[in-house]
């Protein structure tokens, strides 16, 4: 069954704050890490199953469950939001079923058959994995769960905003100077892959501090948000492009409906970063932060390092640790390749 | 001047509640991480300069600057306790200087000098660096702070105790058991190195959760805190023994005598880990609670992956990460030689 929204009504606060209920004691509420001077990390990475995909995943279902009985639960994906959607299923007691690639590695599967959830395997292409999804709901009336296409998966990752703008305002100093000025001096820096945790960490941050700045991130070479923001339409990448980036969970093709007419709404701007500048993150993360951040997850900290000094009237800067589930060696490489100090805080 | 008090009076909990009044938005209130199924990391990785060193160290300075004005305050250490000293004393507004040996590393020696302090060079041999470190003291008055021989400075590092109780009865289910239990079922393993850190967190835990069990951990080829608890004795191991552990915070080549009566009375055993076990708990720690650990810092993961099996009873683990500073190729190079994944939550 696909039971998608016949007219989505644009997520809103109301919406971030329930989904903040239902996640209450069940979510970890992660911390804000000083990284360097006036810039923090929300570390994502801290976060149940290693990303904020849960939070999503998890209250989509609960509402779902709330409006009725679910017979069971399926993802498309072989990262981060199988895992969340296999952990909040378990929790809940709905049997999931994830559809992944033959070839995904076999760490990701583990971790999702460990939480309980049937794998399916496909072909390596992105298109079999939705048909043979959307298949099995129709065939068994089973619940399809879009990383992004479904306003309680925003308004799930969303949480992370509200949690964001609490601790910054909890700052010593800067806290009460930026709830004064409406977030004006605050930019948040938040990676853009489907569009579901931008869209969400954008409303949240928007409706609490309407000044404040949130800028969205993605790799150059897999800058479909960009292009479609730019061109005011959804632009699609080829798959052959955007799977040469190391930020492997940025490896959408394009952005969703949803999540488009969202981040049109909240990004103030969006920008791009190169391999090295990534994987340069990585390493800054880890010897700053002591924090393990997946390549996607440290675009937003590439970015905050990218940017031109701090402007007139900057206040404070944060960037959004998405997730920090890593392939081991090719984590080993990156730290490797970057061992660089910096300034530390 | 030698301020060393008189007769020290065992440290308790009001102390360490004192420290936690001082500390409070001073300090991070460091977050409790899931690490694999009933086990937790309390995540000192995370306080400000990357250990719980800060603690202590901002505790014993403000306790003596609420006695009196302090000319300077002076360390010799080469590691986080010199970061602690020079970013509390920056705090706190009292002058710096940390005596260390010319070999160590440019990058300790930068974040101290980035703090303010000034670096006082001496040869590489521990005793050296007392010695010069008790002159400076002598001639410009100033006070010599030591990593555990100050009652405020355990008082300090008590304070992760108590958040760390605080965390493990919040835990859903199992915290309420536990509470009512007196903390039977808990095991708390934290790292040995001079001994403040044990002896604060087992004062805490202890006072709090009586019937919790606290284990102390060393590395097996620097293990002279478990011959100096066996004999009752302090027991001295050859300097040239302890420095061949990875685990540079614990290469104490005794514990001192405040920290040894309180380690007496609050440990409930001593284990050792061997190298091959640190490394491969920094791996456990990086790829299932993504968290980036110094070697000192695993040796308490370390040793609750290599006990027995849950005991009759057990009901939950947490291993104190002491700190996450590491030097990035040596880092590098643990994570290459352990890959594994092994079991995620």
């Amino acid at each position: 069954m696909h039971r998608e929204p016949a007219v989505p009504e644009p997520v809103g606060l109301a919406d971030v704050k329930r989904a903040a209920g239902r996640l209450a004691g069940i979510a970890h509420q992660t911390p804000l890490v000083p990284l360097l001077a006036g810039v923090s990390v929300k570390a994502e990475s801290l976060q149940v199953t290693g990303s904020f995909k849960f939070r999503g995943a998890y209250n989509a279902l609960a509402a779902e469950l709330e409006r009725g009985a679910v017979a069971g639960v399926v993802a498309h994906s072989s990262g981060n939001h199988a895992q969340g959607v296999a952990r909040a299923a378990r929790m809940l007691g709905v049997p999931a079923t994830v559809v992944m690639p033959g070839a995904a590695p076999a760490v990701k599967r583990d971790r999702a058959r460990r939480d309980g959830a049937t794998i399916v395997d496909v072909g390596p292409a992105s298109d079999e994995r939705v048909a043979v999804a959307r298949q099995l709901c129709d065939d068994a009336g089973l619940l399809l769960l879009s990383s992004t296409e479904h306003p309680e998966v925003i308004a799930g990752q969303g949480t992370a905003g509200v949690e964001l703008v609490d601790a910054v305002l909890g700052l010593p100093g800067i806290g009460r100077e930026l709830a004064a000025a409406g977030g004006e001096g605050l930019t948040v820096f938040v990676p853009v892959g489907g569009g579901g945790l931008a869209s969400g960490v954008g409303i949240a941050v928007k409706a609490l501090l309407p000044l404040a700045t949130v800028i969205g991130v993605e790799p150059e070479i897999a800058a479909d948000a960009r292009d479609s923001l730019r061109q005011g339409e959804i632009v699609r990448w080829p798959g052959d492009d955007v799977t040469r980036t190391i930020a492997d969970g940025l490896r959408h093709t394009s952005v969703g409906p949803l999540a488009f007419a969202h981040l049109r709404g909240v990004l103030d701007a969006i920008v791009t970063v190169t391999e090295r500048e990534i994987a340069q993150a990585i390493g800054v993360l880890a010897w700053q932060a002591r924090l393990v951040a997946e390549p996607s997850g440290a675009v937003a900290v590439a970015a905050a390092l990218a940017a031109p000094g701090p402007a007139a009237g900057a206040r404070h800067t944060v960037c959004v640790l998405s997730g920090g589930n890593v392939d081991p060696r090719a984590y080993a490489g990156w730290l490797s390749e970057h061992p660089q100090e910096g300034d530390t805080r």
